[in-house]
């Protein structure tokens, strides 16, 4: 029995998604409703005691972390199609650019979608409202983000930020002009970890990423889009998902 | 052909060195001295254009970052003792820690030791000596700690970083008093990888890590020192290094 607890095919909780479904592995998607705070619920917390998704659950072990969930993907199925190369080095470039996204480009890009989308979520709350949902996160510095996101981040905050995506945004345009993929000649878990928190940005952040500036990220982005892992992954989601806004990045 | 690049056995440098002696692998050491700034040459920078240690070089094949260069050690050298779990729910448990090493302890406990040791070294340069050198650091992140060591850290900081090794420490007691290693039965890059924060604080944060409050980590952090492998790593490091001050932390 595997089962994906997940906000839905957007930020980390796109990862695992993504991988089962190039991977061919069945599985129950269950989606968590960032509206409704469920993943600060009691029940959920009994299974990721951080309150964070997404978090999978084999046979009863529960994996949790987007990154690990997907080399753990690997490791149990290793039937399934690979998504991490058979050269140890090619694996390690793949693995630099895994922990690349975790350790600081998915922080920026979240700061930025938090104070977009999360901030009027928080601020639609009264204070007793807010506070009580406060009470209920397990993890003592995302509710300390909680409250940055419903009093807005600071300019300095989200100047640095803006910065961080441009070094990121660089980075990726600069390898993906030298390769098809980013850990070399194979589509691999760099890919898929890495679209997580780059798709849509053509749309969110379109003043740096777009067709002239970043030739290169665009048509990747456009290319993993197009597989078919990728469109059953949407596809199937929408129509799976309790109708609701768009999940909140990180 | 193995080198590794590294500061010696503390801190990140740690983590490939010791997990290369519990392999039993042969490699040339090649000591990087942090008090003459070598990691920031050009010479190191044209292998590690970060101009970070530890880095591998493998018959020409560089590779970066302690987590990724202990889990390539374990794809490249399948037939040496292995570091890494054979069951995938035990090698998730320990990507969890290794991950939280990088993601979280190991920062708390760095800022700390860039306050107590590398303040007091970029004190000692004059003005236009710390712009040089600061000139040659290629990541901007890295020059704003050395610039924020250099004036000493903020108190609130430094407070904030003390509560997180609180956290930290608090962590790995209450892990180590249900299990002999981290990730369950067996010694893995989870030990080794925690171990390399986690050895000196019985003297550098004695107050918080202590027979008294904190028995189970202790023990755990004799337990790895009384290791060959270890204890191999101390005396041959020793007798290898240019006489010089420990290494800073990360």
């Amino acid at each position: 029995m595997l089962t994906l607890y997940s906000f839905g095919p957007a930020a980390n909780s796109l990862k695992p998604l993504l991988a089962l479904y190039e991977k061919g592995i069945a599985f129950t998607p269950r989606f968590i409703d960032p509206r409704k705070f469920e993943h600060h619920e009691e029940w959920f917390k009994k299974i990721n005691p951080r309150g964070q998704v997404p978090a999978l659950d084999h046979d009863g072990h529960i994996i949790t972390e987007s990154t690990v969930i997907c080399e753990y993907l690997e490791d149990a199925f290793p039937d399934a199609p690979r998504l991490r190369p058979a050269d140890p080095v090619a694996t390690a470039e793949m693995r630099v650019w895994t922990k690349w996204v975790d350790e600081y480009f998915c922080w920026c890009v979240s700061t930025i979608g938090w104070e977009r989308m999360i901030g009027p979520m928080a601020r639609a709350l009264s204070d007793s409202e807010f506070e009580e949902q406060l009470e209920r996160i397990p993890v003592p510095e995302q509710k300390v983000k909680w409250r940055n996101a419903r009093n807005g981040f600071q300019k300095e905050v989200l100047d640095e930020e803006m910065r961080k995506i441009g070094v990121s945004v660089d980075r990726l345009e600069n390898r993906l002009s030298q390769s098809p993929w980013l850990a070399g000649e194979d589509y691999t878990l760099a890919d898929i970890c890495n679209f997580a928190i780059a798709n849509g940005m053509q749309h969110g952040f379109a003043e740096i990423v777009n067709r002239d500036a970043t030739p290169h990220l665009v048509a990747w982005i456009e290319r993993i889009n197009a597989r078919p892992a990728a469109r059953e992954m949407f596809a199937r989601s929408q129509s799976e998902m309790p109708s609701r806004a768009p999940a909140p990045t990180a």
